[in-house]
C-alpha cells in the first residue's frame, strides 16, 4: 500500500496527516496553529516541520507524495497560491516549494473543495455521484464533486458557494459584492447579527461572553438558543433561512444526491440541520428535494484525506 | 450522412426540424403555435404531423432518429414529461408516443438544456468546455453544459437557474419560492416592474400600450427606454442589476468560460448586456470575470439543433 501525505493549510490552524493511497488509514495526525503574521516563509517552514513530523510517525510506509489543500484563489496547474486575504500571501508557489523541502511530488487544490472531495471519499457523501458541499467556518467555502472528480471550472474558482448573493441588495460581503451567503451565515456573521440583535446587556448571550458583546460567538449564539433565549432563537432560525435560502439554490441547479455541511457551526446538529432542511423543502423543486440527502460532514480531518483524494485526481 | 428530427415543444410554439448528425445543415424547419387548451392528444398530433411535414422536406436524407425537447420536469430515462403547467400535463410518456407515430427512436430532455447545448454545438459557446446558460422569455430556463455533455444532475432537475433565488424574501415567483431570478427578469416579471413603477397614465410606456397598462410587455419597456424615457430606463437598469447578481452567482459558483444569455429579452443587445456585463464586474470573483465571456445567443432555432444534439448525447 501506497501513501500520500495530507496538508490542510488554514488561517487559523496547519493540519497534516499521512493517508493510505484507498483513504483506509491516516497515521502521524499533528497540527499547529498557522500564525500567519510571522509570514510566509515561517508558515511554509511551519507546513515541511509538520510534514516530516507526519512522515516519522508514518515511517516504514511507502509514501509517495504530498496533497496540499489551501485557501485560494489558487493555480492547480502551476501549483501557485495567487492571493490568500487570511494570509496575506500573493503568487506563492507552495506546491514546488514544499517538493523542494520534501523531496516528493506535491499538488495544489482548494481547501474547501478537499473537504468536500475527502466527504465524498470516506466521509458522509461516500461514492455519490453529484455532491455539492459547504464549510461553514470564519468564512463559507464551498466544493463541488461531479462524477467522483473535483469540478474547477475554467480557472479553478469553481465551486465559491460562500459568495453566492441570497439577498442582492443586502449585507455587505468581505468579497465587495452585496448579500453573500457568507455576509449572514459565517460563523463571524452569525455573532454579528447577534450583536445587531441584542435588546440590552442583560441578554443571555452577553452574559455568556464575559459582559462583552464583542466576545459573542456562534457558539455562543446556539448554545443561547438551546437554553431558550428568545433573541438567540431568533438569530438561529434565520440563519436556518439564509442557509435554506442558499442550499435550496444548490438543489435548483445542481440536483445533487447529497449537500454536506461541514466546519464548527454544524455542531448545533438538529438546531441547525432541522429548519434547513424545512426551508430547503418549502423553496426547492420537489423531484430536486427528493432526491437529495443533507448531511453534516462526519470526517475529522476531512481536508487532510480530501487533499490526498485531490492529489490521486491529478496523480 | 445522417439526420435526426428535432422537436422544440413550448408552450406558445412547436419547432420542428431535420438536422443533419454534424450540425452542418437543418432543413425542413416549421412551426405553429402549440394551443396547449386543445389537449394533450392534440398537441402530439400537431408535433407528429410537423415533424412528418419536417421529414417530407428532408425527401431522400436518412433519417434516423427524433431528438425530443419539451418543458420539465421529466425523467430522461423514460421519457415522461412528469409536470408542465404550460401545457398542463402530467406524467406524459412523450417520447414513446412520438416514437410509436414516427417509427424511429427518441429521446426527451428539457427545453433550456436543449436550447443552451445547442449554442455549445453549433452556436454562441461552441466548443467551450464549462457552459452555463439562460433562456429568457415567459419564464427563465436553465442549461448546463458541462465537458460537452448536458449536465442533468441525480434526477434531471439540474440547471433550473431561473428559480435561483437572488432576494431571499423578494417577490414571490409562481413555482411557490421567494425572490427567484425569473421573477424579477422574466419576460412578464420585467413587464409587472414596469407596470408597478408607473408613475401615471401619461407615461411613454402606456401609450405605447395603447393606453392601458396590461398591455405593456418587455419589448415595449425596453424600447421606451431606448426612446430615453426615465421610469423605462430605470426598469431596465434594475433588470440587469437583477439578472448581473444571478450570473454573478453562476461565475462564482461554475467558473464557466461561457454563459450565453438567450431568449427575447435578449433583442434589446447591449441596452441589456452593457450593464448586466458591468454589474457582474463588479460581483463575481475577478478570475471568474477574466476567464468567462457573456454573450447573446446566436441560434435561430436553438431548441431544435439543441435536441439533435441530445440525441446524439443520449444515442
Amino acid at each position: 500500500m501506497r501513501y500520500v501525505v495530507g496538508i490542510d493549510l488554514g488561517g487559523t490552524n496547519i493540519v497534516v496527516g499521512t493517508v493510505a493511497e484507498d483513504g483506509s488509514e491516516a497515521v502521524g495526525v499533528v497540527s499547529e496553529p498557522t500564525l500567519p503574521e510571522q509570514g510566509a516563509d515561517a508558515v511554509v517552514g511551519r507546513i515541511v516541520k509538520l510534514a516530516r513530523a507526519s512522515m516519522t510517525e508514518a515511517r516504514g510506509k511507502d509514501i509517495v507524495g504530498v496533497g496540499i489543500g489551501s485557501p485560494g484563489p489558487l493555480n492547480t496547474k502551476t501549483g501557485v497560491v495567487l492571493l490568500t486575504p487570511n494570509l496575506g500571501w500573493t503568487n506563492m508557489p507552495l506546491r514546488d516549494r514544499v517538493t523542494a523541502s520534501l523531496d516528493l511530488p506535491a499538488t495544489l487544490d482548494n481547501d474547501a473543495n478537499c473537504a468536500i472531495f475527502g466527504e465524498w471519499w470516506r466521509g458522509a457523501a461516500r461514492g455519490a455521484n453529484h455532491v455539492v458541499g459547504l464549510t461553514i467556518g470564519t468564512g463559507i467555502g464551498g466544493g463541488i464533486v461531479l462524477g467522483g472528480s473535483i469540478y474547477h471550472g475554467a480557472s479553478d474558482i469553481a465551486g465559491e458557494i460562500g459568495h453566492m448573493t441570497i439577498d442582492s441588495t443586502g449585507r455587505r460581503c468581505k468579497c465587495g459584492n452585496y448579500g453573500c451567503l457568507e455576509a449572514y451565515a459565517s460563523g463571524p456573521s452569525i455573532a454579528d447579527r447577534a450583536r445587531e440583535a441584542l435588546t440590552g446587556d442583560d441578554c443571555l448571550m452577553v452574559k455568556m461572553a464575559g459582559g462583552d458583546p464583542s466576545r459573542i460567538t456562534a457558539a455562543i449564539v446556539y448554545e443561547a438558543a438551546k437554553k431558550g433565549d428568545d433573541v438567540a432563537l431568533d438569530v438561529v432560525r434565520e440563519t436556518s433561512r439564509f442557509l435554506g435560502a442558499g442550499v435550496a439554490n444548490l438543489l435548483n441547479i445542481f440536483n445533487p444526491d447529497v449537500v454536506v455541511i461541514a466546519g464548527g457551526v454544524t455542531q448545533a446538529g438538529e438546531t441547525l440541520f432541522a429548519p434547513l432542511r424545512r426551508e430547503v423543502r418549502k423553496r426547492a423543486f420537489k423531484p430536486a428535494v427528493d432526491a437529495c440527502e443533507i448531511v453534516p460532514g462526519v470526517l475529522v480531518a476531512a481536508g487532510v484525506v480530501g487533499a490526498v483524494a485531490a492529489y490521486k485526481q491529478q496523480d
